[in-house]
């Protein structure tokens, strides 16, 4: 279903030989209208791949009739040649389909600082848009996969309308949006500045909340396209909500396949004096190496939860502080709390409760251990 | 050395039961004069351990008689009773070697949240001072020890007089400082707020710029005793160039011996704006799981430098970035630079420069790679 589950939509997803083992690795999504509405958010990382450069220029406008998405390279530090390279894909892209390049968005994945294969992407592109469906959008969510071991869609139906979307994603997951790309679509018929506060409203809580390695990409990427084939102008709060629901299933599903992990941990914050405070301390927490080891030994080590969060800012008296690991209280008033070993870890799923007894703000960071496995995969990525 | 390399000093170093396993666990150093000034620098994490309360205190008095240290528990997050175990422990050393309580320093390192195993500790104290000699620093050097696999000292003689030293630390090591204990003792005779400035200047750019996990510790202390027994007081700055050695020599020692190492990489950013840009860009290096996995995997991944770069506030244009490993510049403005191929990093030293191209201040950061020996090590710490 994936972003062809809203009507005024196709995709598909092929081969086209960027990737030297065969799998695909060339999406296009369409909006065949009536309208081309869209808004996106981009990676805050300062170092910008060539697709973003060019996308985030392409969303301005708030109008985009077609997405074409490569895995197999990043495209990012790749020069005046790379941005050449992005900004021809739109414009085959453009002159198959018959639409306008500045409205073409274009996003990558993979490794950094190579070009891409320019003369196995164009020719894909053809054949891509010669496999237009509107049931492509699974084939279109399996394209983007680079170490994914799943695909990710979800999709929202309401009252005569539809969100649905895809991501990929599975390491260098960190805020300022995580590793991934993602193509939301709907139905709905509403203008690119609800959108854009409707996006930007579920990533900040949803995408910008998992926090898998702490690493930033060059490459994040999530767009919002809206086609109005529903005639349907749902409520503000009603699409808001349907937007947050996609975006939280898809984030959920890029930490479930975080690179090497055998746990994931949602690190809950409460009684922070401050939302920001809350969401500091959550992701000091989520990026202690130390801790993401024990949590994968199955060892409830709440000291260091406890130096993780003396690390930032937030308001806290140390003497005052208390931590939960799966509901014991291990940590009473920044000492020791109930036993330790009361607390079950056989189960993948991990909660960590930081009680900052500062105020009544609280914040969720969803993360995962850190493993030997995560090491083998990042030490052979590019080799 | 260690320790007792400068005159005035005496040292021990026993097995006091701490350790389960038996091994050296409490160190005791003695200033026997004829001066007592002492300073210290200790972690900035603001869940303190009660030894660095404790000894924070002591501290201010510019005076230290004593220092006890132990291994086998951090006597962080252990409430009142910690402190009050902290308390007790310096009024054991005072009350045997008949000093004052406020002017001995107490050091802890091990596993958080556990109190100290008093009827075994304070005996050991006994037995400790019972044993001091002018040539028992390396028995203190070694009483300290946890996951460290060697001890570490360091020892600088000048005209007449002389400091050394001695650290533990492998693991938890991140500025505001490495995760360690450090004591350096000199036979200079200086004042307190010499010896202060000198430490100050010293840690900065050696403990502080360590960063080998991100991780910062609740029981980080440096200090450092002068005798005067030599009876010569240095130029200052002879007095800090030799102190900046002694850290400079434990800091690379405490980096070479990081817990599951197999590389040890020096992060050198140039042609920064300021010297707190290039420490910043440095850090974020340093601290990117990704690219200590890619080192790890001997893969010079200069894609994941400027990622790491681009997460930074410093001054910096991304399209005139250049990077070089081990002397190779793979990235040049921001693109692709000399052929990767020529990298060579078969052996365990790496150096990764990053030129800013902004301004004229550097700074150098060390740290080591990630590998699955740290995810062992650190899943079984406490179990």
């Amino acid at each position: 279903m994936s972003v062809t589950a809203a009507k005024g939509f196709q995709a598909s997803g092929i081969a086209a030989g960027i990737k030297e083992n065969g799998n695909p690795d060339l999406a296009l999504v369409v909006n065949t209208g009536p309208r081309l509405a869209a808004a996106g958010v981009f990676t805050s990382n300062r170092v910008k791949a060539a697709p973003v450069l060019w996308s985030e220029q392409v969303l301005k406008g708030g109008q985009v009739s077609a997405v074409i998405l490569n895995s197999g390279g990043a495209n990012a530090c790749t020069g005046p040649k790379g941005f050449q390279d992005t900004h021809a894909t739109a414009e085959k892209v453009a002159d198959v389909l018959g639409h306008n390049a500045a409205e073409v968005a274009v996003a990558s994945t993979g490794l950094i600082g190579l070009l891409l294969p320019m003369g196995k992407l164009l020719p894909g592109v053809e054949t891509a848009a010669a496999q237009l469906s509107e049931h492509g959008g699974e084939k279109a969510a399996i394209a983007i996969k680079t170490t994914d071991s799943v695909h990710k869609t979800s999709v929202v139906t309401k009252d005569g309308w539809t969100v649905g979307g895809m991501a990929k994603g599975a390491g260098m997951l960190a805020p300022g949006l995580a590793t991934m790309l993602v193509v939301l679509t709907t139905d709905a018929d509403l203008e690119a500045d609800v959108l854009d506060k409707a996006l930007r409203a579920a990533t900040k809580v949803t995408f910008d909340r998992v926090d898998s390695d702490g690493c930033m990409s060059t490459n994040d990427t999530v767009l919002l396209l809206a086609s109005g084939a529903s005639e349907v102008t749902p409520e503000y709060e009603e699409f808001a909500a349907a937007v947050h629901t996609v975006c939280d299933d898809l984030g959920q599903q890029l930490i479930r396949d975080a690179e090497g992990a055998s746990k994931d941990i949602e690190v809950e914050v409460v009684n922070a004096a401050t939302e920001d405070d809350a969401v500091e301390v959550g992701r000091s927490i989520a990026r202690n190496n130390l801790l993401k080891c024990a949590i994968h030994g199955e060892d409830p080590n709440w000291g260091r939860v406890l130096s993780a969060i003396g690390t930032t800012a937030a308001a806290f008296e140390p003497d005052q502080l208390n931590v939960a690991i799966n509901g014991v209280w291990v940590c009473k008033n920044g000492g020791v709390g109930e036993d330790r070993d009361k607390v079950d870890m056989r189960y993948r799923e991990v909660r960590i409760t930081a009680d900052l007894a500062a105020g009544n703000e609280s914040a969720v960071i969803w993360t995962n251990d850190l493993t030997a496995d995560y090491v083998h995969e990042n030490s052979a990525y590019s080799s």
